[in-house]
């Protein structure tokens, strides 16, 4: 049987991330046989035959048993069944095929010669090939039948990417990565090859929509909507293939900057016709276009409250002109005063999206999606969970995950977020008996009729290696992993990412490369976080582009971002009690966890409290001593990393190793200056010696 | 008689500063002639001729008795006598005429029915003419015979406009002024008028010399030496009618930029060729041409250290090219490490500029002139003068002001620096013995062969009040005076100033009027200081733009500019005993008067010391209470202010009234930041209450 073989399409000098060749060669080097039509199915098919292409495998026809098949069983689309999925666990029941248009059932028992996985529908045959690719030769030994599918949907990227060179922001707005795979000086940047590459990556671990422009949306960007549709619809061109759908970032003044309307009132009729037509004309161009993104009345972008209408009416106005297409509107709950007056002590930013929001649960569209950042400030190294996420039952709900690393070292660090992520998404809300953070994204519980789906800012750019630091591409890999199987073990998901990324069993020393790699990527949250802001207090960045240490650099600004730090003591106090109160935003039984120092955890305790230097932890040290040790620690083992991963250089690709090593001497000199400007910050207030005596300067 | 008048060149919007028509009836109310030939007295003929036209007075012939004579007496440029000069007391003794070529000397005693001024060289009759005007009616009547002569030359205005807009400093480095005169986007701004009305001003309080281009030479501003050398003849075109000598910025690096030679090292004869070359063209193409300023090997500016050489080869150098045709450099001293650890309390930037180049005293060519800014770190709101204009008795030393705001206000804050100027000038570096700063900078006392003059950075620009601020136009008029005549009276500068300015005779409360200027301009210095960095200590500004307040930003950075805050303390320790040894660097007695915190002023305290916050000041209170109290007084001054300005509201035209009030608002805003933070800042940190018990957030 012949076949087109699908081309990866990528320059010699592009890193293949998770997908090299090698990564195929389970497959490849098998029979395998592709059952369906359609561009879907197509694409799975074309992927089989490159790998096989590259491996000694072929495609098979009907009447050749193959070693695996993909097959398309739409008839069982309708049927019952499929209980299983690894959401609530990896299980299967046997079935033939599960319900869920991205799932897929796969069955290599025993009994069985062939593997084989069985799809509703056409995505759900995509999703069942990268996870055959996924498992490797371990695909084809023997074990239960599961079906698998997506506890999270969409599972969505967006791109804060400008079309034009913002001239604070740049391209790409916090972006680590070469700028833009989309866009280039105000143009599409017309590299096709590189898009698809990039939706190829994306399909492999399971993301299925993406933004492709920034939230904040400037005047050239605004016209994406309109007169610039085309180069929208040449994107959805290269990510349909893999099954990601297109949507769009948009200004709630559209109607006022592009369509000549008086006003863009969300209650006004010619406003609502005005977003509705404009809708129409999306669609009639690209017909599965996902949806709009909107930050509104945030950060200096418009929204609804100019003409005194709130969140919901907003967010609706966009899901009513979509609704007839079946799009959905991601509204963002980033909303809070950025104009703040650091004297005022009883405003407080943790509590805006709250504040805002939670009063307008029951008032959204079913098509209309709260986006919500997983924490109440701004992606901060150690957030507690955003009070939003579990007071809206009524209201579907999307939690927004930073996978570009604008506190996190920027792709300078290694800094693996999966453990963070893992740990929101377990977080329970209301305690052990209610659902947790992925439950509420999934939809699970209240009325809202169904979950909002996993959203992350991409980190990818057009860097060779896409993000920046080659390890960051964990951080996107595991992103996508997460939305499909929010349950899943960080440290499997790095086991999975590394077998696939290096290849480990095609090196000389594929144990040493394994424990290599889990030290210096498993870890690197925690080291990143000994480094930087202790205790959950956040910030603690330089202004603006926010890398590096600057202890005031917020403090007395109009961010809300503060410390508190004086000659006595240091953090927050949101308590009900004493303080701002947002700690009672929160359900039982975190609403009295996080009351008081006692119940805190420690890990969050200035986020919550200002306590003395004096204050004991659990680990029976001082804040101020804590302070010291973590910091002398986080650099200590920055430099173990450091020193490992040059270990690692005969295992490693030149150009890897070289790229990490760079990264590398920047991480430990930047780490050292956040020792030392911390430390040397808390030792001047606080006149507390470090007890070992170590220099401080 | 008929001459052509003198068109002031100004679109109706622009503001005519201290020349607005009105300032010339007593001039152009009377019979004017003028005897002499050649461009600049035909400037002065012109000038008188529109004067005139405007006044109903007239130009009248040889036959006609005037009843001012300004006269052009060559016969006397070799004569002797004419040892007055404002710089040496303003008595005169008589004799018709003045040596040097700027000079002149005015007869309006009792004897003589005409008023004469006659100078041996036509830029005196240039600048005899402008006294005239700003004596206005006091020309006329009697007074002692007087020569004037300028007691510093050159008196230069250093512009730091850049060609091109730079992506982070814009089209001119720290410029407030609404752009530049004479560069646009790359290109000249090609508004000839302008600058031709800008020429007049600054010639009108004595300016004789301009450098068109910053001192950071980027890539397109380098080849105004060579390709775009028409551009800069143009603006010279402009300047020469006026007196004013245009200079250029240039790259120690252009013989590789722009030359193709190998190196730019300043022994290579390759490289001398190629300098003597290319100042025989630029001389060829613009014969009175002044000369070069220099940036060298300072804060990422290429320069003699590249090759091993020293600062006076580099200087020389170029003094050697351009000495064929009277040309000099000016090569700056600002040469320090602009990436120094913070940790490192060894280092002081204070010191560069007398580490570098004390040791080379007597090494620089007659034409090259060192170019020293007025204090050793970077035109804060208080320094000490540098100890470098002191130690080089065998070097022309210039020194370089800021008129500027970049440091005081930004011109959005009114801060006139002429009483920080006049301390400057009048700062004696060896004592009561020998000669002050402005001897030094006028050749007096050690070999050094002459002076190096005085220089500013210009606070002007294409701004309809040229310089942002209404009020800061007394800063460009106070440097041009002060430069002319060192020991002039600020407060009489002021004076001079607000009679031209706003001829308060021709409003209806001329008193209230320069009462009230008088208050809001004259003790501004005074206020932005107590509102700012306390006692010396300089920066706690904003990282990057310099504009508002930020205690620590400066602290844990690079730029050797730290104060060194703790919870016992403040301040620099730069005394021999106990610190970097900076005090030392200053002759009797200055080194001792420093040395010591019992006798170094106080005004300098946290400059030379670090000391508890209980230190007692000469005024008796402690340093935080000083801190506090000033904080608080200095925006009750600036409040103040305001409402003294608002209620000249009758007296002042609409546009300069309401722009200033617009200022003042923003001032009196920011001057409450700068109060808020620091208490704020000193509170946390010193735990001192305020005595008073003011509100401290």
């Amino acid at each position: 049987m012949s076949v087109t073989p699908a081309d990866p399409g990528l320059a010699p000098d592009i890193d293949p991330a998770w997908l090299p060749d090698e990564a195929l060669r389970a497959v490849g080097s098998r029979r395998v046989r592709v059952d369906g039509e359609g561009p879907l199915a197509d694409t799975v098919r074309a992927e089989a035959a490159y790998a096989c292409e590259r491996f000694g495998g072929r495609i098979v026809g009907p009447g050749d048993r193959p070693d695996l098949l993909l097959r398309l069983a739409d008839d069982s689309l309708g049927g019952e069944g499929g209980e299983g999925g690894e959401g609530g666990g990896s299980g299967g029941n046997g079935e033939d095929c599960p319900r869920h248009p991205e799932g897929f059932t796969l069955h290599r028992t025993l009994d069985r010669t062939t593997v084989t996985a069985s799809a509703a529908a056409p995505a759900g045959l995509l999703h069942g090939y990268f996870h055959v690719v996924r498992l490797g030769e371990a695909a084809f030994t023997p074990a239960p039948a599961a079906t698998h599918r997506p506890a999270l949907t969409p599972r969505m990227l967006d791109h804060w990417d400008n079309v034009d060179v913002h001239p604070v922001m740049g391209q790409v707005e916090r972006g680590y990565a070469g700028g833009s795979l989309f866009w280039r000086d105000g143009r599409p940047r017309d590299e096709p090859h590189r898009i698809r590459a990039y939706a190829r990556l994306l399909a492999s671990c399971g993301i299925d929509a993406l933004a492709v422009n920034n939230v904040n949306v400037h005047a050239t960007e605004a016209r994406l909507l309109t007169d610039r549709l085309d180069d929208v619809a040449a994107i959805a061109d290269l990510l349909r293939p893999y099954g990601i759908r297109t949507h769009l970032s948009v200004s709630c003044a559209a109607p006022v900057l592009l369509g000549g309307q008086a006003t863009a009132d969300p209650l006004d009729p010619h406003v609502r016709a005005w977003w509705r037509e404009t809708a129409d004309r999306v669609y009639a161009r690209i017909p599965d276009f996902g949806g709009f993104v909107v930050k509104a009345d945030s950060e200096g972008q418009p929204g609804p409250f100019a003409y005194g209408r709130s969140h919901a009416d907003g967010a609706n106005l966009l899901a009513d002109a979509l609704a007839p297409h079946g799009g959905i509107v991601h509204w963002r709950a980033f909303v809070y005063d950025h104009r703040q007056d650091w004297r005022d002590r009883t405003t407080d930013r943790a509590r805006a999206a709250h504040d805002h929001f939670a009063p307008l649960d029951g008032e959204f569209r079913p098509n209309a999606i709260l986006q919500v950042k997983h924490g109440p400030i701004d992606f901060q190294t150690r957030e507690p969970v955003s009070p939003v996420i579990g007071a809206m039952p009524r209201t579907r709900i999307a939690v927004e995950l930073q996978a570009t690393q604008e506190y996190t070292g920027q792709q300078w660090h290694v800094c693996a977020l999966a453990p963070m992520w893992s740990q929101v998404l377990r977080f329970r809300p209301h305690g052990e008996d209610g659902p947790g953070v992925a439950g509420v994204a999934a939809g699970d519980g209240g009325g809202r009729g169904g979950g909002g789906g996993l959203v992350a800012v991409s980190n990818a750019g057009a860097d060779p290696f896409w993000t920046g630091h080659p390890l960051a591409q964990f951080n996107l890999y595991a992103f996508g992993r997460l939305a499909w199987q929010p349950d899943a073990d960080p440290a499997s998901l790095l086991d999975e990412w590394i077998e696939l990324t290096f290849t480990p069993n095609r090196t000389a020393d594929p144990d040493r490369l394994r424990a290599g790699l889990r030290h210096v990527v498993g870890g690197s949250w925690e080291t990143y976080e000994k480094y930087t802001a202790p205790l959950g207090v956040g910030f603690m960045v330089q202004p603006g582009h926010h890398y590096g240490p600057s202890v005031d650099g917020y403090e007395y600004s109009p961010w809300g971002t503060y410390h508190f730090a004086d000659r006595d003591g240091v953090g927050v106090d949101r308590s009900r009690a004493t303080g701002t109160g947002y700690a009672a935003q929160y359900g039982k039984p975190w609403s009295d966890t996080y009351e008081t120092p006692d119940t805190c955890p420690d890990e969050l305790l200035l986020f919550f409290h200002h306590v003395p230097y004096g204050h004991v932890l659990r680990s029976g040290k001082t804040v101020i001593q804590h302070i010291y040790d973590t910091h002398f620690e986080g650099v200590t083992e920055a430099e173990a990393a450091r020193a490992l991963w040059a270990s690692l250089k005969d295992l490693v690709s030149p150009a890897r190793h070289a790229r990490v090593t760079e990264r590398y001497e920047e991480q430990v000199r930047c780490a050292r200056e956040w020792r030392d400007q911390v430390n040397s910050y808390f030792l001047r207030k606080s006149g507390v010696p470090d007890r070992h005596g170590r220099r401080i300067h």
